[in-house]
């Protein structure tokens, strides 16, 4: 049950990913109603934004339902929440693209814009077995390194509006490089881009000989399924580069304890999705390892258990919030 | 001028430290009306608590003032600000001591005791040039280096009462070992102590001739003025010390930026009053290297202005507004 809808109200639920694009129409409950997904980009060169538009109009189709309070978005960044405007995507050809604007113009609705990991966290949090605790860090350890970070029930962003760059936290001084251009980030050590070129260096020499069989030792190919089923194959080498890489996100995570002190932590992502048991233990171990006793020794660690659909919720429950009553 | 306290009102900051206790009393416009200060040891084995109690006294009398709405207490931790109970301070032989209490009774006047660092942050926020900022978090930077953060316009806590573990980030996988018992973490690297311990190897090998001739290779004698005097008497292998150093506190503030984009960071403590115009220069490269550029670009580096009164100030305010009015 929703405190912020009434019975009859409904909000949508937006996830722009890099891949694909998903709108869930919620009823004042938030049980899904209605809901509608395709690829983000198109061959026929179509924008992003109308995709986006026939995306949501055809999940109120499904739903039956003419009209919600308002629309949720889930986006990759940079962007601006206090805005709606996206400052840059470069995988959906975005620069300084109103998004608010653009969807409140053709609804005719509220709508609130936000970081994925962000909304992503928020929803593990409204929707999961953490939803009474008042601070949570979500870690989602995927091609990049995302955070989101819970306040007093309330998404943190700090004075640029972008708290939050876990995985730029430096953690190897002259380290190995990173997509930012400084060095030993947490994402240069750690994200699957990270282990997966590690791991090719491995299928290149013969090391990894279950990896090279249904891979090669092309990066792209390299994803979290792939990884987990070579190390369940006997790529042994393959489990102590992921194994590495899951504790240096637990360091991080420790570093992130010691200075936050949430009451839980929720990981997520394609990495631990794949192989959730491997990375809770080695995450564990780089908190235990590397977070003060006082600080740690209370703090929930749970893993994500809405998959998919966790952008989609975070996004509803915040537009729920922003345009509801209570 | 206060927007807590009426004309004719006066409260008490409190300094404890593990050489000093300050008391000073404050105005409603928070000018000092009196102070006192004696050593926190007695050679005769006094109590602490009884020499805290005096030098009150003393202060309230110097002040010509009878009574106070509240006194406000910046304390060595690790100490429970909710309950004004300090859980173990090795120095002062305090173990589970209810010092709130203890000067609630003393005195008959609400106290708040809280963790000196936070306390400082606090004061040089309230107090100096970044009064009107948000969010900030304050590195101080000594024996052991110590961090509050605001948020809010209010001290940060987190779940366990304790954030701002900055000292204990772990900056270096297997680095050197710390105080906590893990290793690499910023105090390990590039405290006080961490700074003479690498500076007095210098001087027993005759690489520093100036810090040999003044404090021998006794960590204990290489205080952050002798690091200084040092250095610029030519000691050039101490100033790549200190620089190292400082720069490892500009790596951990860029993370702590990265991940809670602050408005504004403020710097203090020993090592930084000695050598200010180096530690700025090395903290401002180690952000500029590790924190976002999106995030960085906008905060405010000052140095803190208030020497040894930022915790008897900060303390008198947090007194003031939980006794105040308005």
């Amino acid at each position: 049950m929703s405190d912020f809808l009434a019975e009859g109200d409904h909000v949508i639920g937006v996830d722009i990913g890099g891949t694909k694009l998903m709108a869930v129409v919620y009823d004042h409950s938030f049980e899904a109603k209605g809901r509608s997904k395709r690829k983000s980009k198109s061959k026929k060169g179509e924008p992003t934004e109308e995709r986006l538009t026939k995306t949501i109009q055809e999940a109120l189709e499904g739903a039956g339902v003419e009209r919600v309070r308002g629309i949720g978005v889930g986006s990759p960044g940079p962007l601006n929440p206090k805005t709606g405007v996206i400052i840059d995507t470069p995988n959906l050809a975005w620069k300084n693209f109103p998004l608010a604007k653009y969807l409140e113009k053709a609804f005719n609705v509220p709508v609130v814009v936000d970081n994925d990991v962000n909304v992503g966290t928020y929803g593990e949090y409204r929707f999961g077995e953490i939803r009474d605790c008042e601070s949570v860090l979500g870690v989602f350890p995927g091609t990049g390194i995302g955070a989101g970070i819970i306040i007093d029930r309330k998404v943190f962003y700090g004075f640029s509006g972008a708290a939050g760059e876990f995985g730029h936290m430096t953690l190897e001084v002259d380290g190995p490089y990173c997509g930012c251009g400084k060095r030993g980030c947490l994402e240069a050590l750690a994200s699957r881009v990270a282990i997966a070129a590690e791991s090719a260096a491995l299928a290149a020499r013969g090391d990894a000989p279950n990896l090279l069989a249904t891979c090669g030792t092309d990066l792209a190919k390299i994803r979290s399924g792939a990884l987990a089923e070579a190390i369940k194959a006997g790529d042994t080498m393959v489990e102590g580069v992921v194994r590495k890489a899951a504790y240096y996100v637990g360091i991080a995570t420790g570093n992130a304890i010691n200075m936050l002190s949430p009451e839980a932590v929720v990981l997520g992502g394609g990495l631990v999705e794949a192989m959730p048991k491997l990375y809770l233990e080695e995450i564990k171990r780089g908190i235990s390892d590397h977070a003060m006793p006082f600080l740690r020794k209370k703090v929930r660690i749970v893993t994500a258990k809405l998959g998919d659909d966790a952008v989609v919720l975070g996004a509803a429950h915040m537009i729920a919030e922003r345009v509801g009553d209570s």
